[in-house]
């Protein structure tokens, strides 16, 4: 779906809700990777909204100990990636049940899930994907337009700019990092723990390349530990063998993954630095560019897990349990 | 300091902000275990209350991403133990500047961190420390005084009724978990990687046991899985080898973590289940059980981090870098 569809999306939400008070709350829900993605909207919503209440909550969770005020004056934005998750699926039908208005970010146009959104946006993926129509980036759309239409967004144009710029940053940043993929690949393919790292709105990458890639696809213990919190406890765990992979940012939250840097530098060994100014992220105006981190994170580290998934001889499509047993 | 005297901090707060809007954000701040003791409170903002905005954020991402609405109707709630630690002074530093009220919870009644805070709340800390005077229910009672003199809280009654049975149970339930704590240790004293899982208000204790026991104190590799997001990536490392940990809560989110025992009883041989039924939290109204999990579970999990560190000789106290090298 185009940006402008999103924002008439928001638009009409915000029409059919005018006079019940508007909307108060904007509740981003889903599963895993589907989790993940939704973190920069969340963290865009903590910091450039000050009049609508926001959370992030896992599916299940949110079936199980739902926020109170879900009602008309919410808004729910799901994201399911086939349309078939339950859990998912029984948030949206809730959500739907509670007059909230929902809408479903998925990459299949028809599924099990559609009948319980009131909006269905449609996202980009696979092969040759345009980053700027990922779920990443349509969720950060629905944060942008309740703002701007809303309290209004003093840097929505410098976002809008960023949208149309992020896809061939990622892209030639995929080309950048291929020779250090492989390298990346031969080194780690026999670790039995590897770490991620990272802070701000780009954190969610690095929970889905722990959870979704490492522990789902490889087999391999991790954990995203966040770079402020690092100097806190987990730090007390560095050594000369733990690897650690760490995405350092570009805009604000940059001094706090520096400042784990120059720590892993001096007392780990085995490190892997994704610099998102070294990969051509600053060309986004300083004021947004905070919140395009996650998408050129998420979407380098695909060159990385291919390397490795072929150093290791373990598909990333293997599993044991997901979709194999009952759970 | 008391129920009755962060009830009228909250009564002071909220008379000083009436001629300017009221207050519209409560903003918890912290960093490692500072941070986790923050979570049920944080949880129950975003559960319960519908008209003001809440979030939970590490010191320093709040200092260098500080939300955009920070200012006099705002609530900056900072924990700090020792009332030194420095990205938390800065934090409430820069909400005092910005005009925010500023509550902070310390254990100490002087440091360096109050001379910038407007209400200093003391906690109790250190061996038989009355539980329901620490930093997680003072958090918990800031929050539910917000939205009891705000919106009103219904369960108001029924929370307090907790607060004052909290105690009794916690020091039952140590008791309790004495000898299996024992095991726990002899079982589990050379594993390299132990995981913790939880979900929900309690979710915090599994990230603190990660963090600050397991990987800072006992230098053994660790990551706090929520057992909603456990089926969507994390559960792919799961055999007969991996332990976990695994917190049982009481409440609304119990069959999120009833269904990931039932997984591991099924696929995993190495589980110590901590059960805040069996510890006899259910005498807490269900109303309002989910908030006081986070309390049960964090103080049962001393009794096993000093058998785990007597027999694995590795005192608690031992660090590498905490304290002792420049970061």
């Amino acid at each position: 779906m185009k940006p402008t569809e999103i924002k008439n999306v928001i638009t009409e939400i915000l029409e059919s809700r005018k006079e019940e008070g508007g909307i108060k709350a904007l509740y981003f829900v889903g599963c895993g990777g589907s989790n993940g993605a939704l973190y920069p909207a969340k963290t865009f919503m903590e910091r450039e909204c000050a009049n609508i209440k926001s959370a992030l909550i896992n599916s299940n969770e949110f079936v199980y100990s739902t926020p109170k005020d879900l009602g008309k004056n919410v808004i729910v934005c799901l994201s399911c990636h086939k349309g078939n998750t339950p859990e998912t699926i029984n948030a949206a039908k809730l959500a739907k049940e509670k007059g909230a208005a929902v809408i479903i970010l998925t990459w299949k146009e028809e599924s099990e899930i559609t009948p319980f959104g009131d909006y269905i946006i449609n996202y980009t993926f696979g092969d040759n994907k345009d980053i700027a129509g990922e779920k990443i980036i349509c969720a950060l759309l629905v944060a942008v337009e309740l703002l701007n239409q809303t309290e209004g967004y003093e840097h929505y144009e410098e976002f809008m700019d960023g949208v149309g710029r992020i896809d061939g940053i990622v892209k030639h940043a995929c080309k950048h990092v291929e020779k250090r993929a492989e390298l990346f690949a031969k080194e780690y393919k026999d670790d039995k723990i590897i770490y991620t790292m990272a802070s701000g709105a780009g954190y969610g990458a690095a929970y889905m390349q722990s959870i979704c890639i490492f522990m789902e696809m490889q087999w391999i213990h991790s954990s995203s530990i966040h770079s402020g919190e690092f100097f806190h406890g987990p730090f007390e765990i560095t050594d000369k063998e733990v690897p650690f992979v760490l995405q350092v940012s570009e805009g604000t939250n940059r001094p706090l993954d520096e400042r784990a840097l120059k720590f892993l530098k001096t007392y780990a060994k085995r490190i892997e630095v994704i610099d998102a100014k070294d990969l051509g992220l600053s060309t986004i105006d300083a004021s947004v560019v905070d919140y395009f981190n996650h998408s050129l994170f998420t979407n380098v580290y695909p060159v990385y897990n291919k390397a490795l998934a072929e150093e290791r001889q373990h598909p990333l499509t293997t599993r044991r349990y997901m979709w194999k047993v009952e759970y």
